[in-house]
């Protein structure tokens, strides 16, 4: 049997643009299945694994800048979609979760695939909505299309973030024959107009006379997606305004006058004094250096967050101004409000890039190979404006640690978890036909193995696993690292590589060990071809251990000469 | 620094019987993962993908009938716990599930691995406990030990279920040099005695009364454990009372009495009047059968359920009364008090368990080769008395088709999904040395397949698969298999087979495509080994769905005759 708002319900989605879905496959979805699979204006893909499906959608609507579906059968199918919907609540990111489920009155009667499915995402939702269960009443109808509307609305809204449907569905499930699919050409829509929050001239005026006071401003962009008009904006700050911009590699903003390279320094106490702004401004989302918290968190600063809702989080312990406005807007406003900044700081900063930057060939080329090197040495080939897909944990501080990048850079820093590194990449190749390469370690990949468990083509997709068989992550924090229980419990000795998996899945594979290997596999590693390609460099966790420490050892003496 | 409290968790949890604790790495975690790796009296086991660790514990809980531990870090982690913790919850399976956490002050400000974890598991778990955050007060430390009572107690008290403690950890997580860890020997403990539930004198006399009416009583036992004093007692009831017992595979209560093929025939209508009881009496969890389901819910019954805690579900639509006692006592009871019941009733049952049961072997020899068939066979070659792991959904309905076992079955009927099927099955092995056989669709094999990531010798376990390289169900029920969607969206094609997979995790691998591939394959299959060793069974799902259709063809002359 048709059910008529479900075929709605799918029309609303492409109507309000909605391009692409993620189904897995099941009995108690398949009218929504077959609505999807059959609407001529939506992509439909099909992914076993619900816990990939749902990374793979996020790796999609961050880039798409749009929502994307995932429907899912009833059960613990909901349960596999969790970790990546908590990751796309914390990261902001647009998703529409359709869950079929057995009507109310079977929930809990031991009677096939039910579990309590209403409000299961709690608060790593924007909000749950029932999708009526019968369609008797005309006002049933207008409820489901009501709610349809309501949730896309609700993900786009800022900040964007998953919005769950609990769709229950009865048998039977399927069109009887002769029964037509018949999609409203204008389905029922309302849109939200967003609107630009400005902060009044009197708070402007106030902003004004607190920023008199102001000699060392710092700006510090979070996570977000590349702003090249707003990277510009930053960059003139710097050079005319002398403002400090500490750019972490997620931030996608790290611009000629920006400083990357902090982690280098930041431990260092001795320089705190010199280094410390009176004001810090930041905006987006989260900054992944540890040493910039901790240096932040010890001085006595003033911190604004820009964030148009006016919410913010207090990351360094002294927020002090929340501005409900939009970053461009602000920075706008500040080049033209902001009295020139103390020079000194402002030259203390990039003098430290300059001495770090320069010094790093040097330190590369003098210490025997291993992940961090490989890794220094990998990314200078990475195609210009192409992605970055960098796993948690070691893959992305190592990025991090090695400054600016022109590509897209993209993490899951939403709960930085392990769990879906893999599938978020594979997503992000659906969208794109430039080279998205995803950069992890074992633990990361073998983790998210399920990513490639479908048939779709990936030719873009190009993996580098920086494999020590281990979470080597433990190694290189100092605690774990003095226990006995080290390797098996915290490191997880683990002695897969990547060659089987390769072969399984019919993808190029070049296992390197040393550097001259790797030059070797690099220069073609992004040449065209119909089939990911993986590149699997193999090194020992206590030998990276010792790299990471010689070059800390390097670069610490290169900034006291 | 150690913290103390932690010790002593983990020293209760010792005194209370808990011998087993599953692992996953992390660094907020780390004072549980040392704090269990060092006790001398419990089992600790190191899982790294911990949708796989939770299903692991599951599997050995549901062994060893006592809760087993899961440590697993704050974020996205504690997700991944959940598909296994609602196939617990369902399942009834008691599991103490510890998740380290950032203290309240650092949720949500975008530093790190935070999700809201508190009350995650919603109403899929018992309770959620908070575990105190500091120590400074006497009366937290008595809340920490008070906390792990209740909780542990709960997990046990029927009906058993997984319980959750939110445990926020602040730094530093490791001992500092010279730091001695102290469980202390006799920590605080409380236990809950428990009563046995019996129903009044007067109850009774109402029963017996209400019993004189009954002619047709029908018993229907749902998954459980085996129960051999509980069969016996059936089998009694059967033979002098004519009782028909209707009992599924997973009801691990199939004696010489009891019908088991009755799949075959109910759904043969023209059956229904002969075969119908007047009052059926179940206890313990789920059936498979659909047919069954479908046949109660058609007749004018009533319907007891026998449950301790007066809790039951209403499966059959015709719920009458809800006995709170135990099973084993109410049969005892019954078989002193119950009428005889109709003779002819019995008969017909019994004919149609004969015929079917004497038509199988040949309907198997006259059909060619499928996954069908070679189930068939292959049951007949598993060790007596050992435990075999049925996947969700074709391997359990084709075995529930077959009728009487003699091993203990076990499926993950909760939640009735594929997600943890080999996990579970791993988490088995560790807690006997008996043969344990995993029979599972190529869905559910591959979609579990980081069961197999860790370094624990499982000699004991045999994985058959059935490959079809699909979903083979849903060309085996109506509704799919006529939409030009089946292949890309219900079954979803997948062309793996397991051979990369057993090189990888260096497993003995046999692919057979036939019977005699097949007999050979089986011949040393249950030899020991040190590894674990897979039969993949190779067959066409459109072949597969005629064959079920033929046998079904068959049967059903065979009993019109």
């Amino acid at each position: 049997m048709i059910i008529q708002p479900i075929l709605d319900l799918v029309a609303i989605c492409a109507q309000k643009g909605i391009q692409n879905a993620i189904l897995s496959p099941g009995s108690r979805c398949a009218p929504l299945t077959l609505a999807f699979a059959r609407h001529p204006e939506i992509h439909s893909r099909t992914i076993s694994d619900e816990r990939s499906a749902a990374f793979i959608a996020l790796g999609m609507a961050q880039q798409l800048g749009q929502p994307v579906v995932l429907v899912c059968t009833s059960g613990s199918a909901a349960l596999n979609y969790f970790p990546a919907i908590s990751e796309a609540f914390f990261q902001q990111i647009p998703l529409l979760i359709l869950t079929a489920d057995r009507p109310a009155e079977w929930i809990d009667q031991w009677d096939g695939q039910t579990i309590f499915q209403e409000e299961v995402y709690g608060k790593h939702v924007k909000k749950t909505y029932r999708f009526p269960d019968s369609f008797e009443q005309k006002d049933q109808v207008w409820h489901a299309g009501r709610i349809v509307n309501e949730a896309i609305n609700l993900s786009k809204q800022f900040p964007a973030g998953p919005v769950h449907i609990n769709i229950p569905l009865r048998e039977p499930f399927y069109p009887t024959e002769g029964e037509k699919f018949e999609y409203p050409e204008k389905p029922r829509e309302f849109t939200t107009v967003s609107s630009q929050s400005q902060l009044s001239e009197e708070s402007l005026r106030h902003i004004k006379n607190r920023l008199q006071e102001v000699k060392r401003l710092m700006v510090v962009p979070g996570q977000q997606k590349p702003n090249p008009q707003l990277q510009t904006l930053l960059d003139q700050l710097a050079k005319s305004k002398n403002v400090v911009v500490v750019a972490d590699t997620i931030s996608n903003l790290q611009g000629e006058q920006s400083i990357s390279l902090h982690d280098h320094w930041l431990a260092n106490e001795n320089l705190h004094g010199e280094l410390a702004p009176d004001l810090v401004i930041s905006f987006g989302k989260s900054v992944i250096s540890k040493s910039l918290k901790q240096f932040l968190r010890k001085q006595e600063i003033s911190h604004w967050h820009i964030q148009p809702d006016g919410q913010a989080k207090d990351t360094y312990q002294q927020l002090t101004r929340v501005l409900a406005c939009s970053p461009m807007g602000f920075f706008t406003w500040l080049s033209q409000n902001l009295p020139n900044q103390d020079s000194d700081f402002a030259q203390t900063w990039m003098s430290l890039e300059k001495k770090v930057q320069a010094a790093l060939p040097g330190v590369f080329e003098s210490v025997e190979f291993g992940e961090y090197p490989a890794l220094y040495n990998l990314l200078k080939k990475i195609p210009p404006f192409s992605k970055i897909h960098l796993a948690n944990s070691m893959a992305v501080r190592y990025s991090n640690f090695l400054g600016k990048r022109n590509q897209e850079i993209i993490c899951n820093r939403g709960t930085s978890g392990i769990d879906g590194s893999n599938s978020t990449a594979v997503g992000c190749t659906f969208t794109t036909k430039e080279p998205v390469t995803l950069i992890t370690g074992d633990m990361a990949f073998f983790y998210d193995r399920n990513a490639f468990w479908h048939n779709y083509a990936m030719p873009n997709l190009r993996i580098v696993i920086l494999n020590n068989h281990a979470g080597g992550i433990f190694r290189l924090i100092d605690g774990p690292a003095k226990q006995p229980e080290l390797e098996e419990f915290f490191e997880t000795r683990q002695k897969l590589n990547a060659s089987h998996l390769a072969a399984e899945f019919g993808f190029e594979y070049q296992l390197v060990k040393n550097q001259e290997e790797l030059e070797k596999a690099l220069a073609n590693f992004y040449e065209p071809s119909l089939k990911p390609k993986i590149l699997e460099i193999e090194s020992s966790s206590p030998k990276n251990a010792e790299i990471l420490k010689k070059v800390k050892d390097i670069v610490k003496r290169v900034i006291e000469e």
